[in-house]
């Protein structure tokens, strides 16, 4: 198995700086490192960024130009895939030091431009939904069939900018009121803005090595202690329902065995809108399916619950660079593990996990990390 | 270690069908297999196809939508890095039957286009040169320096072209003769437009295992012996001169000394141009630098010479669809070494090697294929 060892990560949001000078930025302090690959997280320095083959010309740029690179991509849940390639060079001694740096500079384009190219990763004849409005559907579905209240739903935005106002890499750093979310704008019928992740620029980077030199390099490794991934159809039609994402369900009950822990003492989640973690808080076994909105109620995924989710703000607050956000989390993992988390710190937070997710639930990868191999 | 128990491949050129028909016609007798987790070697399907998430988008085309998938990219050498990830993926134990898919549908866009969208790949303040006008300062550069013959270049357009014509895979399956070579179009002087790969569509699957379950797929796995992969700058004015690819070098260093063996029996290399297939083969090692144009002139690396070069016909004239092309030349290797390769058949092909390289030169991948573990 394999550990991270050392971290960086830069400030999400609108960013004046290119995707090169956020790569140098989140990497600077990790240079250091006998690195032997870099895998690159990132899905569309192409459409964005009219870049290619950016892998070499990061490494390029950071002065490591001998160091085999290569990009994986797997839309918003490139991060954890990242990570899994990562563990498997390291574990088939490809390589003996693994830098993953996650990266995404979307604010080059317009919004509407972003959403239309986002918008490429559904199935050709379905492109006339948005992964905003599926996000609606699920709303409206879940109220429906768990008679769960509006106010539920919108809490997740009210903890996660609660969560984020703590967080200096996220990128809205402003607490809101459930009455400030539900008079936000609306975006698809029920749901307002504030309750979806904004588009940001950001990069964030980890160092990986095997379990057995984790030591070497620092006094308290975060272990990766097992991954599950999974994918499901991308067809919209084919979907029995949007209450419940199967890829999530499969790749976790994976995680879990993996890891061989039954319990976790945080979350970080992929929150692209405000009920999908809701739905996923279930999917991955934390409550039953339907229980999930009494929870965040009741404040037991809040910073001081029993089992806080998305400490760092999550994707609605902090934000979601796509390629960056799965790497994030891993370095979320990384301080909250090692009590660095300060302001936002979970207490007595020993086993995390994360979860990245392409499309919606096309894919899904969820990690377990601990402070013990 | 790992090996390939099967493949498929379309024939590549200009073709009619879309990316994820060429998907299912190279994956048809392999989807069988209890695959497990899904390679996509592609690079552009953004920019050529405005298609993103495409490896979930292909395996929900292919039915095989519960399957993890994750696409790789590293340019034109997207195959190499994708094979040494499914390697790394089975070693690790994440998988335990990877297809590795490369495929690429260029004839979508215009070539003015394709070369504008390809030249992405060089450093933005580098953008004026282009891929082919690069080779062209390599000739130049190669015949002053050793002496080579004009001819001694055109030549391996004739042999691939040769090699070409008896592979039924191949875009283009025309033999031309010197004269032809050096009579056509001036694409960059001194070299014409024989002397380059077309834009070809196509896709090449192989299906991997590790070396235990092998003989439970077939009685002739391919072993990959050895894998080595290596970065060189991807600014063009940094390198030092234009008749060595260091990343070559050094990653193919690596692939013998992991695969220890000292020989092989073929290869198949990256000929973007004809020059590079001389240059390269200098690098891995097969001639002295400077003396890879007399192998070429005296039939060395011809098919029926002592160490064929290209007996695909190489991207000079099989065509490189950019993702499919890596993986392309391990289905040459195994249709090679299991003695399949029909009218193109090298004689006791045992142990081969093949060449998948980024840029010019930015990334390579070598990797050296046996009969044997
Ligand atoms: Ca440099």
């Amino acid at each position: 198995m394999v550990a991270i060892v050392d971290i960086g990560i830069t400030r999400f949001g609108k960013r004046k700086e290119n995707i090169f000078e956020l790569a140098k930025e989140s990497t600077q302090n990790l240079l250091k490192y006998n690195i032997d690959f870099v895998i690159i997280s990132n899905s569309y320095s192409g459409e964005f960024n009219e870049i290619s083959g950016i892998s070499s010309l990061l490494t390029t740029y950071l002065n490591i130009d001998n160091i085999p690179s290569l990009r994986v991509d797997n839309t918003s849940g490139s991060g954890g895939s990242a990570l899994l390639i990562a563990k498997s060079l390291l574990e088939a001694k490809e390589a003996n030091v693994v830098l993953v740096l996650g990266i995404e500079k979307m604010s080059d384009k317009k919004t509407k431009e972003v959403t239309k190219i986002i918008s490429s990763l559904l199935p050709h004849d379905e492109r006339i939904a948005s992964l905003p409005s599926l996000a609606s559907l699920s709303a409206l579905e879940y109220m429906k069939k768990f008679n769960a209240p509006r106010e539920s739903i919108a809490q997740v935005a009210v903890k996660n900018h609660y969560n984020g106002s703590l967080n200096p890499y996220a990128h809205i750093q402003k607490r809101v009121t459930l009455e400030e979310v539900l008079n936000s704008p609306i975006i698809s019928e029920p749901l307002r803005l504030y309750e979806y992740t904004p588009i940001s620029d950001g990069a964030a980077a980890v160092v990986m090595v095997r379990n057995e030199d984790a030591l070497s390099y620092t006094s308290k490794p975060v272990y990766i202690k097992g991954i599950g991934t999974s994918n499901y159809t991308a067809y919209i039609s084919e979907k029995e329902d949007f209450i419940t994402l199967p890829a999530v369900v499969h790749a976790s009950k994976k995680a879990f065995r993996k890891a061989k822990v039954d319990k976790i003492d945080f979350a970080e989640l992929h929150d692209m809108a405000t009920i999908l973690e809701i739905i996923q808080s279930e999917d991955i076994g934390l409550f039953k399916k339907g229980e999930g909105w009494k929870a965040v109620m009741e404040g037991i995924t809040s910073l001081q619950g029993e089992i806080p989710i998305n400490p760092s703000g999550g994707l609605n607050s902090k934000g979601h660079p796509i390629g960056a956000s799965g790497i994030a989390q891993a370095v979320e993992a990384f301080l909250q593990i090692r009590g660095e988390a300060g302001e936002r710190q979970v207490k007595n937070a020993r086993v995390g996990l994360s979860l990245s997710m392409a499309g919606y639930g096309n894919s899904a990868t969820v990690i377990i990390y601990g402070d013990e191999p």
